[in-house]
């Protein structure tokens, strides 16, 4: 193996969609977004095939670009990705790599007056782009939607809500259970505001201006900001934090906003969407920092508590922490390509 | 200074209380329990004074006997409690060690069908057994109580229960904010009961069978166990996890039980309580792995709102952890024994 | 179990000896040790009984006092230790706790000008008096050493040095192959020093001037003072770092002179009196901070290579790690009672 | 600031070179090598204009397609470094980025009979390749070489080695001081062959078959396995541990083979070259988990020793760990431009 230079049996599309719906954000974020469609071998070849499509989202901090990103001794997902084609090991799919991210470091896939209309843009722009333009199929059971950590928990909510577009998802280490991922944070959170103010955009603007993540308490507070951005925003768009930022004592009423968007809690809510999925994958690592392990057992409790069938749901624990799991991906990515309709 | 030896200033009796409150309690404790009673320099010789007195608890899995072990380069309460009297840093005070174990490593002060009845115990047997028996200032002005840890806990809700009997505290890193404090706690003990088919008493058979703290999640089970014990109990003395502990997702009628005994939480509820008290030392460090730097804010700020003035309260954050602070203890108990009234 | 007093089945003699040797050493320690000597069941019933003596000794930091220290949940070593007996796990030793505390923290039990002659006190002073006042069978064949830490350190060499007096050994994670448990701390000594000028001794006073072990690099400087005392001492009891303060540069003629106290670099050395001993018994936590599981086999290898039977020797690596491992020490007593000649 | 697409002021150009060198190599690597070269703001419009060069190397287990790696919020070097010349803050260079991986993650910028003749591709192949491609100054005064980590190591030891090609270095955390920043590695590698015989090669089977750096040592291992083969390698290319792989006892003749790679070490031998050299760069973070702050400070006061005037050298030691410290190589850059020869 090359670390520096491969060839994919597919072919990777770059491209920029202009959407209408990320102009105007609140963050002033460019509303040019770049997108690439992976077509797996053979698409260029029988020109009458039309493929089902997995969309993948990247988890906080991530944009497209990183999925470019070269680790040693490892090949990225866009290689693994093709790899699982190229093998045989799954039916050839469309993928689709959707970029979210904002000046904040993402947009939990939510529309959000604190960040703009991520989750709309990716339904109702980049779904319809891509259909226009690839021969995908262009029907819920044959588009599935998967991602790690916050892009799991994309992954998790895109279906419940438009049950319409997705009927199959893969959640890798996907947030949920709040009372465990989150919560954590805000001590430590409130801890570092300390030195800010009690202020979270005094922080914000001091972290804009130096080394990011070079303080303790950097990544809790960004997760705190970024969170209230999209889960608990004014209507202007002001993040409102969930705690006090002196004494980290919890505001019931915008916490509660939080956990209205928490996986785990929503299921019951979107019962009718949460049966209709074809195919459900869940993993976590039995050492996941933020005990997203919990969280997969938790969603898969839900999962047939509302009566998803067990045939339909693959619950993994594997050992390992939140990062470097990237050899999950093509794992799942597989698994649902040979689920989806054709 | 000897490391091994020292003369006391004053004087250490060491008594055994034969308890009716705690003969038959749930665990099989004995219901003979130590306690110690310090008499400051002078006690003996001029025999017409009375003095306040400042009850010491232990934090979990603490027990009276643990108050003589030494460490190195440092000297043991005892012995810095005597100093700050044979040095005149404040008057004298009787100070009464009191025992309040269990078979699970603590009573958390209250009393519960799970462990017994250590609140009544420490109030009903204790102090009358003291104050008949020393030249105590038998009056809720001259009573003060003080710990760490669990035993901060205790010594913030012990007088809001009883305020005829407290009319002072000392907290150095109490347990409150339970979100924070326990809480976390609860997925490490999730996690760790996979290994005992999700059942907590059948780790604390294997725990009791083998080297203590050799397991990841011991100490997380511990406190669940010991706390669901004191807070959570059934009637029958089962103590009941608010925790599912499978999935780790919330039992909210369980947690609010134990939310009901957060010091944070019960401010409110025993306002008159603590508007009466004279003196409140609160500190905890910086660095606290439970956070409970926030929790001691927390409470100053509840003290605050329902209207304990600012001269009556003394809170310190220092640099520190949880654990190593026992030079904070002597200062607390000359901060005191300059409030009591004589 | 109660947890706060317990009989023992035999009996504590607690005693202090003059020392000549001590007197006049240079920290000005005190010359008046205490020894604790227990003696196990049946001493007193049967007079014509002569018994096996095991010394036990500290390891740093460690003084006579903290032998009574009590843990949550476990018994202290005199409580374990006097249960092998009473239990018939084993037949009856004479038991010698030894104190070799230094104002440093400790002597490693050897003599030197910077701290006093500690090798010499216990050889020369502690096993005479033991003798002289106990029914002990006094030959080297029925006389051992064991310890841990630092301590197990002391039990590897004092045989070498002294195979007339010492028979068999234990050494629990006992200090060997330095350039593992030494030299990792060296790099963490040379950066504290920048806030202290470079300069050990200011350190030192600053060390003694507040919360021991309150900042980072107080443990790798204390050993570095200790051994540096003990090991690389000049003749008026200036201690010598084996290291450039200011670069962590290793000084080669002093580090040489810690090496050839390397008991794994040792026995070659004192091969003879080495393959004279009857009973070897070493053990080290698999997860040692230190690697002593590491120098566990290395002074195991070198026992061999010398030519001790397989048969003397018990090498047991456990799961666990330097602290906590309590447990191991009635173990290797058992054991050692067992062998030694009566 | 747009994260996934940037503009340069300058151009890159992406080449690939065909090595002689490398052909034949131990490893069975790539003979053909990427090259990244750099050309300033400016380059294409004064064609008369000629330029000193940087050479920029990598870091263990990193490779040429690294560079390219996106990070949150921060910009990747290539940009960083562009930005230097586009806002004026430094004179033109140019840039010249290197490939020397290997099979075993990298070549430790010398030639080997266990990996290849990297250092000579380097000195012998790349610089002749761009010098005949680009406006170069073909000068020693003119040219420069910087890396971080093992690419440190590399900038220090290549104009060492060859003064008549490079007169001057930045080294970020470069290796050196091998009794902290290798030693301490041995432990964890012997360790951590229990689960392999013992056997470094059994390991790395295991570690190519499987998720790497997914198991406890892994990290140790790869240090120990690559630095053998460039250090201390048999002729036919086996490479020798310096550390017997079960009790991790040292073998000296080795690990003296290693020794004389030390950079520290190496000064002495190398004084005059190290004279000669006209600028120098040296930063550390003062946590840096290898100790190399420190390393930094020994690297430093040997060039003094020898006689490298101070205006030649830059020490810093900045508040940071090993990772995370990509902001400093612009710095050093802008430092390094100041100073070559125009």
């Amino acid at each position: 193996m090359l670390p520096w230079n491969v060839e994919l049996a597919g072919r990777l599309d770059r491209a920029v969609i202009s959407s209408d719906l990320l102009r105007d954000n609140p963050l002033g974020d460019p509303y040019e977004r770049p997108v690439w469609v992976y077509l797996p071998p053979g698409y260029d070849d029988d020109t009458d095939t039309r493929y089902p499509t997995v969309y993948v989202i990247q988890g906080l901090t991530g944009h497209l670009g990183m999925w470019a990103n070269r680790s040693p001794f490892q090949q990225p997902f866009i290689e693994t990705a093709d790899a699982v084609f190229a093998s045989g090991r799954a039916p050839g799919c469309v993928v689709v790599y959707v970029d979210a991210w904002t000046a904040y470091g993402g947009s939990q896939f939510v529309d959000s007056p604190g960040t703009g209309a991520y989750h709309s843009y990716l339904c109702d722009e980049v779904v319809p782009w891509v259909d226009a333009r690839y021969r995908t199929i262009n029907h819920r059971d044959s588009r599935a939607i998967s991602g790690k950590s916050s892009g799991g928990f994309g992954a998790m909510i895109t279906p419940m809500l438009r049950p319409d577009l997705f009927g199959a998802l893969a959640t890798h280490a996907g947030d949920t259970l709040y009372e465990y991922c989150y919560l954590s944070e805000f001590p430590k959170a409130a801890r570092a505001l300390r030195d800010h103010d009690h202020d979270i955009l005094r922080w914000w603007e001091d972290f804009r201006s130096r080394t990011p993540f070079s303080r303790p308490g950097d990544q809790s507070l960004l997760v705190a900001l970024v969170s209230s951005a999209c889960f608990s925003a004014d209507p202007d768009g002001t993040p409102r934090l969930p705690f006090d930022p002196r004494t980290g004592v919890l505001r019931p009423e915008i916490w509660q906003r939080w956990l209205d968007w928490d996986p785990v809690r929503m299921v019951d809510r979107y019962a009718d969407a949460v049966r209709s999925l074809r195919a459900v994958w869940i993993d976590a690592g039995t050492r996941d920092e933020w005990y997203l392990d919990l969280g997969a057992e938790a969603f898969r409790a839900e999962l047939g508590r509302v009566g998803v069938p067990d045939e339909r749901i693959h619950l993994e624990l594997f050992d390992g922490g939140h990062g470097g799991i990237d050899h999950r991906y093509p794992l799942a990515l597989a698994w649902l390509a040979q689920r989806l309709a054709r």
